[in-house]
């Protein structure tokens, strides 16, 4: 289960703490629509490391375009709209500086982690570790 | 059928234009969970009129937080984070010139029924004594 489905199932006086994670910074909507892609890539070495940073930043564009192409496929006139939004605000936010998304999402993940762990809710799967360390 | 309804039923290029309609100034969600409530409102009628205007608003936030309430009872995390973020912007943006949002959607949906009819969409139901008006 990913880190993502185990926190949509917190109490609600928690979700309210994730609530507060998500902003322009780093939609809600890029974490709901990637969550495993995002929980699977090495946020956290990007942080210093610009090279990095660019592919993860051009990974995550190319995966938004596949879903921008789907939902256009499917005429889904809402979710085309708020995709388009969402990747024109990414691309302007984080082009120059791609480091900075690298420390956006990992802090994002870690804060996650650690409502998860004040709900007393067991990770679960490679995060586990993660944290462990 | 709602005017809304017609809209998405649209082909791609007339969609690209509906889709510049929409910004911060009237999300697309609010236009798309409310579509009918939105097209029943006399809304050239709040241009001049501030305490119609504000009524309006008034009914519009409280037709949003029965969403909210509603997505909050299902635990739906990504709806629940795009109302509370939509609320707040109406909110802020309108509060004090409740008569700018009676301007603002009522363009749009003059907006809509220009593409419609670009598109040789036939009108349906009462908007289209509106238009022919």
């Amino acid at each position: 289960m990913s880190q993502w489905n185990q926190v949509q199932q917190l109490e609600t006086k928690f979700l309210e703490q994730i609530d507060q994670i998500y902003d322009d910074k780093f939609p809600m909507e890029v974490r709901h629509l990637l969550a495993q892609w995002i929980e699977n890539q090495d946020w956290e070495s990007a942080y210093n490391n610009e090279p990095m940073a660019a592919i993860l930043l051009q990974n995550l564009l190319i995966k938004l375009d596949e879903h921008f192409d789907r939902v256009s496929q499917e005429k889904n006139l809402l979710l085309i709209h708020n995709l388009k939004r969402i990747r024109k605000l990414l691309q302007g936010k984080y082009q120059n500086n791609p480091m900075h998304i690298a420390v956006v999402v990992s802090n994002s993940l870690r804060e996650e982690r650690r409502v998860l762990a004040s709900a007393n809710m067991p990770l679960q799967g490679p995060l586990e570790k993660s944290l462990q360390n």
